[in-house]
């Protein structure tokens, strides 16, 4: 009844093929071999259907999925679906490939498929999260989920960002970095110029601001200000946040608000606080009759 | 011109005061010995200021603070404002005694002080986030930052939680723990009750509920509503969530809304997100000329 077979086809970890898919958990090899890894359930099952969607928001090239033995043949249906091989590994191959800690009975090969600032730009965007020299793996895949959940429309890493390809990058988005166009490599002072050229106001997170985001919401019930049209958050490295040099150059700085003793939030926290603000602007300004859409845009700079 | 001795006065890692200080990374030691480690600038700072203020929020006793040869000696000089023993150690010492990966140049341990739930419920609390069966220990001690940052009056952690005062927890709440009263221990269908009878709305996180919090969030800004009067959000387990028993237990059922593709927030998230529509609700009632705080309490149950 089943159509895979009885024995996995992989069964040697020191094999090269399994050695080489092991090396892409360092950035260097994800280069060098232009691939990376996607493990478990949720990611696989996100990367498996942007595959097989006719029209996906992120277009994505699956080499190949590995499954060990006691696989749910849900993902090779899903990945025949997407017309991406099969292969059955044992749970040893399977261990040998992973970056996890605990090693999922699935596994897959995808190659990066770039995106466009200029592209993301042009597609009238209301809402993008930009990340300034963020470092840490963890905090840029929650960016990336929060960016989806809130329905931004997309992810700008700047260059000296983390690799948005590394495992626990794309572990912890939980299948949204196949949901959200994520932009990388540009550099900061590019992305802010190339959002203003496109009409986006440019929004710095800075915890001394004297604006904060009750004050942009606040403007955005009755339809005004920066959250009532499209525009940017630039959020900063975890550690030091956006240097001042970087915050000037946005349109405006903008608090998260704290209301007791906290010192700050962590960068994710705060990432998705902002987004979810935008989230709420945009529902109170088509309440308003509003539209959030740039209908023209701004002299390029 | 120092007060510190030249030498440090703890060299020996194998000593068993070391040994013991080491202990404590687990959580039968914790409960053992009836303290807790505090690592790091951040928590040590806060630590050590609510240990010395004259009415704090949350009551600390710290039993000792270790300062490494190298540093600053503002710890030394904030412990003597608290009245806190200062010993000085070697790094080899700390690195010893400490739980986190790169060791400080600080360490505390310090005694739990129980907060009682009733003693929090009597306080007129107009926002509370309790978390129901919460495992991860750098979850719970990000949602206590989330509680502490949005202005909510306190966390309760269920029985069957993580150790609130794990050494993760305690550094990801990033010193929001000596800033926001946490009550453990207590069977969740205990604060449900108790919430209600103190007259607080409860309000279950639930992905497929009918109300989301866009809906709150609207009625809050007319003075109407849970988020408009004083409330607990109940929030599950990091996997499983809330069980369907546990939910109905609650007076609503709340839905985080999801506009893009991703399939949730995490747990975290999903509380700062709660937590900072409480502290917006809060502002829009003080606005409408409300008051959130309670004014008399529900009949018991």
């Amino acid at each position: 009844m089943t159509e895979r077979p009885e024995a996995p086809e992989l069964t040697n970890p020191r094999a090269e093929r399994v050695r080489s898919v092991a090396r892409l958990s360092g950035r260097s090899a994800r280069q060098r071999q232009g691939r990376f890894l996607v493990e478990g359930h949720g990611p696989v099952t996100e990367l498996l259907a942007a595959a097989a969607a006719p029209a996906p928001r992120v277009r994505v090239a699956v080499e190949v999925l590995y499954v060990g033995p006691e696989a749910d043949p849900a993902y090779a249906a899903a990945a025949r679906a997407a017309r991406v091989p099969v292969r059955t590994a044992s749970d040893e191959v399977l261990a040998a490939m992973a970056d996890a800690v605990t090693p999922q009975p699935v596994l897959a090969v995808a190659a990066p498929v770039d995106v466009e600032l200029s592209a993301v730009l042009a597609d009238s965007p209301r809402t993008l999260a930009v990340l300034a020299r963020v470092r840490d793996p963890g905090n840029a895949g929650t960016v990336v989920r929060a960016a989806d959940a809130s329905g931004a429309d997309a992810v700008v890493l700047t260059t000296e960002s983390v690799d948005v390809h590394a495992p626990k990058t794309v572990r912890s988005s939980a299948g949204s970095l196949f949901h959200v166009p994520v932009v990388v490599d540009v550099p900061y002072a590019d992305v802010v110029r190339a959002c203003r050229a496109a009409g986006l106001a440019t929004l710095a997170t800075a915890a001394d601001a004297a604006t904060d985001l009750d004050d942009l919401l606040d403007a955005a019930a009755t339809g005004q200000g920066p959250l009532a049209a499209p525009h940017a958050w630039l959020l900063g490295n975890e550690a030091w946040g956006l240097p001042e040099a970087d915050a000037a150059l946005a349109d405006a700085r903008v608090a998260v608000p704290i209301h007791g003793s906290a010192e700050s939030l962590n960068l994710a926290m705060a990432a998705t606080v902002c987004l979810y603000a935008s989230a709420r602007a945009r529902r109170a300004v088509r309440h308003h009759g509003g539209d959030t859409r740039r209908r023209s845009p701004a002299a390029g700079t």
